[in-house]
């Protein structure tokens, strides 16, 4: 019989993804159009027009191989952000640059260095392949939920090959500046550090891609899920030192990512009126449920501080946990995450939502009303 | 400063595809039309409309997360094949079924077995993670290319995590029968078979994509991009006991491939109007070929045997090399492959060229019959 690579793939765990609308449409008996999508931090617009468009366009491509590198969407990534294309590469979404970068720079039995909770892709698909991830849990403050850098910083060791940073931070949303980032950078000059700035749109500022100069030993991941609505075509990328990208390259699957994607992704950079509307909408509606919020509940607190398209919602009745909360919310229609679920280290005092459209906030606030 | 995960990463060695049309174009100043592209394997039709129009439609759901394990496609493979949904894994092209294999089967430093040569991409995705292949050069019969079965079941070391099959081989395209791919699985009982099945179509038959239910040590990987006419969409698929798909969930990237794979491969499987007029046409041009060659050329042999929509050419003429032979007929419009450069172990002596039109052999045939 054959051998797992690592003991772990033979009972392996795996991401667990937000519900999707037919699913409970279907479970619970509700109208698809009554459910409140605020899982998956999808874009309550949809996909960019000029996306959608070029997708539209290019489909008698689909019968030829694509540049195995996206080179026309790394020329169109340097124009855009003032690199050479061979500082860049992409994926089928950021998650494939997370999978690519732990394959490339640590090895079986090797540590990885991120906050407590996180992302759970960094530690899943470290521990798939029997990399160790150590979760800096010390650093989380648990009032902001926010991400302690000097703690963080001390949990910095010599065997760490990779340490992590979200920014706006994950699950939180909170916000790092610019000197606290190149802070965690410096500290770490004998690691590569990854930069994932997945949600940086919804900050209102550029982020910090033009770090990816200053430093040979940092990685910035994007996606094109979020602000340009894509999560179903699959694209991210990341911006690096060729050296690094070099490496990169040669841990994905040859032609990653194809035709569509390519297209589709050059497209959507020019989006520039989508991006901003959506933008637009999700800062004032993040404003507009943290009053609500404030006005409406007091068994639930809004964590403040998000500059994503998600919040925290903390349980402060401590007769309701998040696994109850969780399913009362989707018997009323309304999908969020079960933070003991989704974020290891969470227990089961937090929720979290995505932000949307105001009338979904409405529903979210009144759902959270509503549960006895 | 980072270090990589395996010394081979900071200078890699990547897969060489076929050439573009355009680069061709450009480079040798030849109008587009008039390049016949027989590098890439690429179907002469086109994508198959049912696929297209399928994709076309879907176009509203780029902007959702699409069922992480593809299961729509799943569910369609299980009834087209005779299997269950967790009998199959979907990827970016069957070239990330490959990498997912060897990731979760050989760990850094184990060995892999696979013909000598073979498809690039076994040795490789192998290499640049430190794995090593084994490539049994001694199986290859240099009359015919065909594996010497019985030599390669020799070949087969207790120490081998992976034994490699192709059917039709590669580069050769000749076919092993199913007693033949019984013998090798039932030699290997300690490793991970893995029966690559790319171009089964164009043997005329079904394949061997049943073996998977009598064997728990068996993978059949099967892919969209050739007669499907998908590979710029990228969509592969394997077939094997849930043991095996279980781990390969744990190591793709858990949204690996979007929607618009999900919903073309399920409308592709249906376009059996257009797969058999592909296969029919491929079979024609095929005998077509190989009497072009018997009539017209004498430096040049087809080396007979072919079940795929390629075909291997060896230079009879010894004053003539594969690297002036690719040159010589770039500069006539026809890109092929140089053996010498796409399958480790073929030296200077062959070329591989896909079958197309009639007219497209025509145009080879004439420019090999003029070169110097």
């Amino acid at each position: 019989m054959y051998t797992y690579a690592h003991p772990g793939l033979k009972d392996p765990e795996y991401y667990v993804p937000g519900l999707p609308i037919d699913y409970v449409a279907q479970r619970y008996r509700i109208s698809p159009d009554d459910i409140a999508k605020l899982g998956s931090a999808e874009n309550p617009y949809g996909t960019s027009p000029m996306a959608k468009a070029a997708v539209g366009d290019a489909l008698d491509k689909m019968y030829t191989y694509a540049s195995w590198t996206a080179e026309p969407l790394r020329e169109k990534l340097a124009d855009t952000y003032g690199y050479e294309p061979d500082n860049f590469v992409c994926g089928a979404g950021e998650t494939e640059i997370i999978a690519m970068i732990l394959r490339a720079f640590a090895a079986m039995g090797e540590r990885i260095l991120m906050p407590g909770p996180c992302f759970p892709m960094y530690h899943l698909f470290a521990e798939a392949e029997g990399r160790i991830p150590d979760m800096a849990h010390e650093a989380t403050d648990r009032t902001t939920m926010a991400l302690d850098v000097d703690v963080y910083i001390d949990a910095i060791k010599p065997e760490h090959r990779i340490v992590f940073l979200t920014n706006p931070h994950s699950p939180s949303g909170t916000w790092m500046t610019e000197a606290e980032v190149r802070r965690v950078i410096e500290a770490a000059p004998h690691a590569l550090v990854v930069l994932d700035e997945a949600y940086v749109h919804y900050s209102g500022g550029p982020g910090y891609i033009h770090l990816a100069h200053d430093y040979d030993n940092l990685a910035v991941l994007r996606t094109f899920s979020k602000v340009y609505g894509l999560a179903g075509l699959r694209l991210g990328f990341g911006v690096a030192h060729p050296d690094i990208i070099k490496a990169l390259l040669a841990v994905k699957p040859t032609w990653n990512i194809g035709q569509l994607q390519i297209i589709g992704g050059v497209a959507a950079l020019d989006d520039t009126a989508f991006v901003q509307k959506t933008i637009d909408t999700i800062i004032d509606s993040r404003t507009y449920v943290e009053g609500l919020f404030a006005e409406t509940l007091d068994r639930f607190r809004f964590v403040p501080g998000s500059m994503s398209n998600f919040f925290l919602i903390e349980i402060m009745d401590p007769d309701i946990d998040s696994n109850q909360v969780f399913d009362g919310l989707l018997e009323r229609g309304v999908i969020v995450k079960d933070g003991s679920i989704s974020f290891r280290g969470l227990e089961k005092r937090f929720m979290r939502s995505d932000v949307n459209f105001r009338e979904k906030m409405d529903q979210l606030v009144a759902a959270l009303a509503d549960l006895p």
